[in-house]
């Protein structure tokens, strides 16, 4: 066994590249704080899901918030709120136009950033920050463009600055005891994952800064996701946001770590559920300018993927109909299946397993997600509760938090966060191409072959 | 109203083609019973899809089973210990070899045949008999090719006999109350739809004649779907099986009616099913022969498809995995949607609409299929009992002979049963090209914009 783990522990540190490996032997490179067990943080981008941030940092003991950046004042005005509630010490304000985050950047009192702003920043913002070696948790969207990804994975091999992808639906509950199934074997090999992101978000994509939630309107003049998330529905058609349901599913066959995606194609079905809305709305009307608004986006978007081992993936993207939450994933293999029908309440899902339960009858998940519950959860679970999205983002905080403060590589990386991006051009390239299969970029170079599994990380 | 219907009328007898048109103005020239209210009917095929029509056909009291052909003593066997115990004549057999039906279509005091043979004998058979005036009623399946598609409707064009796929699975009655509640509008516009074939067979995919169920062969010394189906999951990777997810799909958003398939693609994951289940039967084991024969198959057939009006469609073939049965509708539209989850149980389904739900909560389907229950279910449901798939069967029966009896079209026509077949070979097509788009001919070479919809027939 000794011999097993030091060619895994050689492995990692290979697959890390050769920028990461000497960050490893030199860490006082990367991290200015040195060996002090208090992680100084910067926020860069404090709207709704920035403000999370900020709530969730101040739980824990060992993060410092040094300084955030957004240029709206009311977002500031919330998270400087949210710090004076706690009675920490002002945060510093880099307020002065999108461009202001680059001075935060400059302070050498921050080993860390948090990037949370609208997504088309999320790329060159943390880019920025790997070039001055700030640690970066960046959240969760779909890459602009194909380049983004390669820029990504570049600048990390160049800078050796480590970068998470802050997916917190890795961390659901239910999820975590699936993925624990999974790399214990008791699906058997895995076949077949479905998931998506199915939420309903015409309400929070119109509203007037003014009036906030009942306006029919959407960018500069409105707020949150209005402002500026709404213009990506008007402009393009493809998985705007698949890392939700497909991040979950990339651990369970080790995307980037012995397996990696090959192929994609996607559809779009026709738009209608935007002008739908606002010809609904008390304020819009069947003549409202926004009801007969072309929206680029399709309703619902699949996209089917195959991977190099085998698996087949499908995703779904339905965000602009009329629906229930569920991200609908669905884990298949050769003993069985999991199908997940709400937001993570056990007692909802479904599972067959073809040696424990009643010949084809499908059986309650609440058993076997007990037993499977993931270490995690089972010793940190009390932690974690009262934090965002029923604890899932305590975890996500807590793996990036202790990454930077311990110095341990982060369970999600580059190559994950690139990968995971590039499905959204890549959609928007094969639904351009009328459904076309494209082929995706192996943004390891190669190295997906020796990676380590996940079921050595998570 | 009445000019609408006229012109509905008109345009019906256009849709059929000329050699359709002349048929109904001479139905003698088509059906050797005249006026005569009584079927004559032969049937090829007696395995156990063929007896259940035996069987079906004999409750009803329109028809007359003149004769059976099936090379296979022992499905004869059967056959004849029903319509014995039924205590009518013996049927006329048909039984030296596979041709054998040529002599059963010679006849003179038959009208129409229903075809329940193995897949490879659908096309030719339904040609034979299109050519002899023989009215044709087939059982599903996947095409074997994609000329299978053109050469139906090239003979239904040139003969003028009609044929109708006897899809059972349109019937299941909450699926008619889907269709009447899409139909009314209650769902909105349709966006997307998902259905499939979720079944596991492996059970019945080996045997051998001498020990039947629990043997571990397959192929000419085995029985039932053994016999000869698992040789296709041999030689050929697709949705073998598509039209039980997709014929009542097709209905929904009427398929060659207004609207038509454009393109479709297809994706398998690895083959683990079958040699898995041979590894781990009492008979079998992992040193077994089937247990590392290569199965073509992937377990888990994923095929994306768009139409000319912009709904898309997926549609899942999954039938050499342990699971539960369940075809897996969704049935989406800008007002809400429908998730089945078993096998037509209405307490099983969820269901969502706008208008209608406490917001963002799914409903019991139960209240909804009741309301919405088809006209056909609620005056005829009584009489459906006891028969076949929980009844379904009563219904395609009925409108296969009624259809016959009275001289009316079949609610679904070859245009329906070419485009249906032709997803098998579409999708073994997209496979084989790496899960590439393919293109849906149209079979109805541009009738379909003018044919009525099925709202006016279903």
């Amino acid at each position: 066994m000794l011999k097993k783990i030091d060619r895994r522990s050689f492995v990692r540190n290979l697959s890390m590249g050769a920028a990461a490996a000497t960050m490893l032997e030199n860490p006082a490179r990367l991290f200015a704080s040195g060996n002090r067990k208090q992680v100084r943080m910067g926020i860069i981008g404090v709207g709704a899901r920035g403000q999370f941030h900020v709530s969730e940092l101040m739980r824990r003991g060992d993060v410092e918030i040094i300084a955030i950046a957004d240029p709206d004042p009311s977002s500031i005005a919330k998270a400087l709120a949210l710090t004076r509630e706690k009675g920490i010490k002002d945060p510093v304000l880099f307020t002065k136009g999108d461009e202001d985050f680059m001075n935060l950047l400059k302070r050498d009192d921050i080993d860390a950033v948090v990037i949370a702003s609208p997504w088309e920043w999320h790329v060159p913002q943390s880019i920025e920050a790997m070039k001055v070696g700030k640690a970066v948790g960046v959240e969760v969207c779909g890459g602009i463009n194909l380049q983004d990804s390669w820029d990504l994975v570049d600048s990390f091999e160049k800078t050796g600055t480590p970068i998470m992808i802050l997916e917190n639906v890795c961390y659901r509950r239910d999820i975590m005891a699936i993925l624990n199934m999974v790399q214990k074997g008791r699906f058997g090999e895995i076949l077949h994952l479905q998931g998506g992101y199915q939420h309903d978000l015409r309400p929070q994509s119109f509203n007037t800064a003014a009036t906030c939630c009942d306006g029919v309107d959407f960018g500069p003049g409105a707020v949150g996701n209005a402002k500026w998330r709404t213009e990506h529905f008007v402009k393009r058609n493809g998985d705007l946001y698949p890392t939700h349901g497909f991040g979950p599913l990339a651990l369970m066959v080790d995307i980037n770590r012995g397996n990696r995606l090959t192929t994609l194609s996607s559809i779009a079905c026709k738009s209608r559920g935007l002008n739908r809305y606002i010809a609904h709305q008390p304020k819009g009307g069947p003549d409202h300018p926004n009801a007969k608004r072309r929206f680029a986006l399709g309703d619902i978007v699949t996209t089917q993927m195959q991977t190099a081992n085998g698996e087949t993936i499908v995703l779904t993207h339905d965000t602009t109909s009329p629906r229930p939450y569920n991200l609908g994933f669905r884990v298949q293999g050769t003993n069985g299946l999991w199908q997940d029908q709400h937001e993570g309440e056990p007692e909802q899902g479904r599972i067959y397993f073809e040696d424990k339960s009643p010949e084809h009858s499908w059986e309650s998940p609440v058993a076997y997600l007990e037993e499977y519950d993931h270490p995690l959860w089972k010793t940190m679970g009390k932690d974690a509760e009262g934090s965002g999205h029923g604890g899932m983002d305590f975890f996500s905080e807590k793996a990036f938090v202790e990454g930077v403060r311990d110095k341990k590589p982060f369970p999600l990386d580059v190559y994950d966060l690139a990968t995971w991006y590039a499905i959204t051009p890549l959609s928007e390239n094969s639904i351009a191409q009328g459904g076309a299969m494209v082929e995706v970029p192996d943004f390891t170079r190669g190295k997906w072959k020796e990676r380590v599994s996940f079921r050595e990380i998570l």
